[in-house]
């Protein structure tokens, strides 16, 4: 048999075709107008998705380089943090800011538990002095989204900044920037923003530029002020991935003509497909508050948890992620995050019941394709 | 007419068909054995390019960003280094230095000047206590290419250790890391390495990595044990820029097919090329050493530099570059680097002849052409 390659991790996700083939196309030099015209419309297209009036700023490196931005152009050696670690991700703020000497109170959550906006105001009541709180959008190690709009309405009453890691979940699930009041809003070009990896983008609110303006941290490539003094020069301060920004273009276009809130929609009936195809075969979701930017799923007792990954992807090419750190072997994930149609969702749950099947795991054989089917003809429009 | 687009300019050079091609594949996800394999053949091919048995460690970023690893990952607050600054990259090293603290003895030198190893080893010894020398290979803003072996004899003497910006000049121009003892060498995707920007390369001598062990300036991204870390298990630590990653496969196979040495003469007869044009027509050179990257070029007394370099890129499509900072609109650029022909250098000779004409300036028509084939046909086989 022909084996096809379906990639459905939580990042890289697939490139629609159009913006692959632009990628062959012969690279133009940066430091030209016909450049300058594309990066712009890149930039407003990023306005658009972020839902801000803001500058966006794009940065050559991985989704890890912007939240660094985030923490270096803000603060001071020994300013006081909060930092909300539900996962590998919310980890990586408190790692992050411990680098580079700022005193980090972290707040330990079991994956996939939530952390509610009224906890949030009685940390903050009870720790005087934080400068600011790094949350997470949607945690990619467990699948759950937090309350960023009560986060923000928190945090706005105070004189902290609310910084959101938005790398896989903004442009999937609402986080209107302005709106909710986040201070600086990060994401990453190989997740909604349906291109490759190696751009990542961030934006500053102007309570949270007020702090750029004071901050003494050391940094040169990742410093904000150089983007923001070479923004009004419609350029980059160090070479940019030229043919990423190209393929950038493409994608926001395909973003733009479908629109914010019907790709919202989308996710949500991917995120409700996947769901009800994983429940009805007897499945449980790690997340207490699963998004609809991947779906955790906790490995059955008695089944080999890595084996089913590996055999997921080693024989049936379905590039699901395996869990990581603790919950390594305990849960696997599917994505159904980007350039993503219903039908790939169908594709994962039947590669996935002929792998638990495989595995010795008792269960209705086709009963999560027919859960899942239902879910998306209803929908389907 | 069909007028063509001609990328001559010191980065972005022309990337290969082959190369370009692999970037409109689908995407991979990048912790597989699958990616593994590309990413350890490519790795493999860095290091045959910088002529070391030492890792090479892939940034997603640009070059900068390649610079910044070196300093942060080598330094503590309050060293002292010296910098040798013969144009805006030598410039960028002092930048970077100052940006954490580290006290620096800058070498100003007139652009195009040299310095010599004599010259270092004066300073060093004038200068005791120098924790690391900060030189460039091929000076970008210039056209000069400096003594790296020179400086690595001398360096070598001391504790100190030699951090090379080869990031336009390696792989098109001979810099053995580790028969020239350079400590630290620095590269980019976008030069001799014939892929688009975005990817950045770095490699630490023994000597420089006893200092990664002991450096206490605060990083993240750039971490160098980090990336050691996850090179020892065939990945990286954050995620890689993966489509570029597989196009450098695709060049680095076309790079060693070809052979370095080969490499090294191609570029070398290019330069002999270009050099023989540019002074047939009576122009001279900024350069005292110019080196086989690019040819920065002296505009003529009473010709308008700026329009000179619009005319060229506007008019006939011949991309060169403009002179930066105090040479803007006093000099021009054409390069003869990466992926480029003979014929490369006779097509930018003609629009700049035919440029040269348009704003008065007066030559033998068609003298740089005879001169640039009569090199091309000695050397040519």
């Amino acid at each position: 048999m022909i084996k096809k390659y379906y990639l459905l991790s939580p990042g890289p996700t697939p490139v629609p075709e159009q913006a692959l083939s632009v990628a062959a196309e012969p690279i133009i030099h940066h430091r030209t107008p016909e450049f300058s015209a594309i990066f712009m419309e890149v930039i407003e297209g990023l306005k658009y998705v972020f839902e801000t009036k803001e500058d966006v700023f794009i940065l050559t490196s991985s989704g890890s380089g912007a939240m660094e931005t985030a923490v270096i152009n803000t603060l001071n050696a020994g300013d006081k943090v909060i930092t909300i670690n539900g996962g590998k991700f919310g980890e990586r703020w408190g790692k992050i800011c411990r680098a580079y000497g700022i005193e980090v109170k972290e707040i330990m959550l079991e994956w996939g538990d939530l952390f509610t906006k009224e906890q949030l105001a009685d940390e903050l009541k009870s720790n005087p002095g934080i400068k600011a709180v790094f949350a997470t959008l949607s945690e990619t190690s467990s699948g759950t989204v937090y309350d960023i709009q009560g986060y923000g309405e928190v945090v706005a009453q105070t004189e902290a900044i609310l910084a959101v890691d938005g790398i896989s979940g903004l442009g999937a699930t609402p986080c209107p920037m302005d709106d909710w009041k986040v201070d600086i809003m990060t994401a990453g070009s190989q997740k909604s923003f349906m291109i490759p990896p190696g751009l990542a983008y961030i934006a500053f609110s102007p309570k949270a530029w007020n702090l750029v303006e004071k901050s003494t941290l050391p940094k040169f490539y990742f410093d904000a002020k150089a983007y923001k003094k070479n923004l009004e020069k419609k350029t980059t301060p160090w070479t940019p991935a030229v043919s990423l920004i190209i393929q950038q273009k493409k994608s926001l276009d395909i973003i733009r003509s479908i629109g914010l809130e019907k790709l919202f929609e989308h996710h949500r009936i991917l995120g409700d497909t996947t769901r009800a195809g994983a429940k009805a075969i007897g499945l449980e979701l790690l997340s207490k508050n699963p998004g609809n930017i991947l779906t955790a799923i906790k490995v059955p007792a008695g089944i080999d948890g890595v084996k089913l990954v590996k055999t997921m992807q080693g024989k049936y090419m379905a590039y699901i992620a395996g869990g990581q750190d603790p919950y390594k072997g305990k849960i696997f994930r599917i994505a159904h995050l980007g350039y993503m149609g219903g039908f790939d969702i169908i594709t994962a749950l039947s590669a996935l019941e002929m792998t638990l099947s495989e595995l010795g795991y008792e269960f209705e054989h086709g009963g999560s394709l027919k859960a899942a089917e239902a879910v998306l003809k209803e929908n389907w429009e």
